[in-house]
């Protein structure tokens, strides 16, 4: 147990978030529309984060960092880089605040995404790739002394989800599981530090995409890793590195990484729409997707538990959601 | 207060229903994505009954319906018609106890739900219109002795629906108003019975399309009406006639009715999936639509209220929720 996160940490940032974030619903699995679907006997709890401010879980974080910055920080300001669902929780928060936010985002991100971010207040300075994004980061922190406020690797960030994750042990006791989608992995060094300290019994699973499975290869190599490529529709998950203090707390906490393909991913977002209703991204059906499974992923492994599945990520333009779904017929050639 | 419905029977048919249907979750509508379109200083609760078993309320009362037939007639089987949602719950129903059911449905119906309630095992029979459903009905009914549980005139349905209303109080204290879509008026009948004998203050409002406006007529003439002619999108709330048992609890106890166009349908069909990650049916945008409003809508009505808002219906299918959305680009014009 990675020593740093302690239940006295996860209570306070929990009464710093009180009132600031939504406590986000449960959806118990068991819809006749739903049912056919689930892995034999299990009991299937949905986390409907993707409801969250500003469509993701980086709400929570965000919110903490900038609430956490002294007077004169605040008002030099606060800067990011993000894919999307970053940058929006820190412009969210940063408006709430008062506090001026920078975002560098590559170019390729989605348009919906960037003008959300522009739309709560944020300056977004955009870069061809995500290499440039990291100079931008650099020169704007050292130039303006702005406050650089992670996507992952940073403990607020991880505070913020194992908020996410106490909320899910409080509306889904005596769970077997909890599957929860990884791209940095501050996602799920939050919520494991969480469930593991309520009840080490509990199976914590990280879903990552297979275009993008930076932690399922720095588990393997035994170290933080840097990737060359990331190919997977799953944006929000398609974090370009591994990182020391996440990846320790994952190393530490985390029981098992699945990875689910985009074929897979596609299938589930349709299977999201056509049988509950959401319209969600693909980092959103990752671990629903890969908890009902197909013959390599979770069909079989969750028979007869009851697990917590974490569904985050809502920002998706309706023409995106199109694109990425055209992949679900590749789905059973896998 | 109609004093057939009491605070006993709601809380009897609550406890016959417990584990059977869903406790659907409540949805705060804080976000960022959706606050901007709220009323000034309301605080809306949205209830997400379209989670329920078969994608409706209608879950409940069949359930209830089918729950109370006595051996014999359980033997014999029910018959319905329906536009699709309470055709699909009765099935569902059927199905849980073991009782044959036959639904006669209209051609016109979205063939998902023809199929849907197929798929549970139930017959389907298909007729040219709303008359020749009647007629097939009273003749299934006669010739093999089947008990007809009617879509919304019916004391189970109504139970079934004031056991959703009874949840909301639950989950939404101190509410102002609550807004409840009107079909047949079942739903809404219910929800007011548990509503006002819990608390009187709470206004009930109901929301019909404009083209099915039965019960705004119904209310006008001072008695149950059938209508000439539906000409609305919102098929699940297109009830062809008012009938007394609905009728006059309505009466007694709601508070007014709003009228919704389909394009203001339509427009909120596309905010749903646009700002909430929804992707329901045209009865599902009706009450939201009306609390958010337009100009002519709820917009400043509700302004400072705290306003429980019911959405209900995810079943359509894409090819129709596109084309139903195309009315949208109407929206302002109207």
């Amino acid at each position: 147990m990675p020593e740093h996160i302690t239940a006295k940490m996860i209570d306070d940032a929990r009464q710093a978030l009180r009132g600031a974030v939504i406590y986000t619903p449960i959806l118990p699995l068991v819809s006749s529309k739903i049912a056919p679907f689930l892995p034999p006997k299990a009991e299937l709890y949905l986390k409907l984060e993707f409801f969250q401010h500003v469509g993701s879980f980086k709400a929570r974080g965000a919110y903490l960092g900038v609430r956490g910055l002294d007077e004169d920080a605040a008002r030099r300001g606060v800067v990011t880089f993000s894919g999307g669902n970053h940058g929006l929780a820190v412009a969210w928060a940063g408006a709430a605040r008062g506090v001026p936010v920078k975002v560098v985002m590559a170019k390729a991100t989605d348009p919906l995404r960037i003008d959300a971010v522009r739309a709560l207040g944020a300056e977004v300075v955009l870069e061809a790739d995500i290499r440039a994004c990291f100079a931008a980061v650099e020169r704007i922190r050292a130039d303006e002394g702005r406050h650089f406020l992670h996507p992952f690797n940073d403990e607020v960030m991880v505070l913020g989800a194992a908020v996410c994750g106490a909320e899910m042990l409080e509306q889904m006791p005596e769970l077997d599981a909890m599957v929860v989608p990884i791209g940095g992995g501050g996602l799920i060094a939050g919520v494991a530090s969480a469930v593991k300290l309520a009840n080490p019994n509990i199976d914590v699973i990280g879903v990552e995409p297979t275009g993008g499975a930076n932690m399922t290869r720095a588990l393997d190599a035994g170290g933080a890793i840097t990737m060359d490529r990331i190919d997977t529709i799953a944006d929000s998950l398609g974090a370009p590195a591994t990182l020391d203090y996440t990846f320790n707390i994952v190393r530490a906490l985390v029981d098992e990484v699945i990875t689910i393909s985009d074929a897979e991913l596609a299938a589930m977002m349709l299977r999201m729409r056509d049988n509950l209703g959401l319209m969600v991204e693909p980092a959103c059906a990752a671990a629903l997707g890969a908890t009902l499974g197909g013959a390599t992923l979770g069909g079989t492994r969750f028979a007869g538990k009851r697990v917590g599945v974490l569904a985050c990520g809502s920002n998706i333009s309706p023409e995106r959601w199109h694109e990425n779904t055209k992949l679900a017929g590749r789905a059973n050639k896998d």
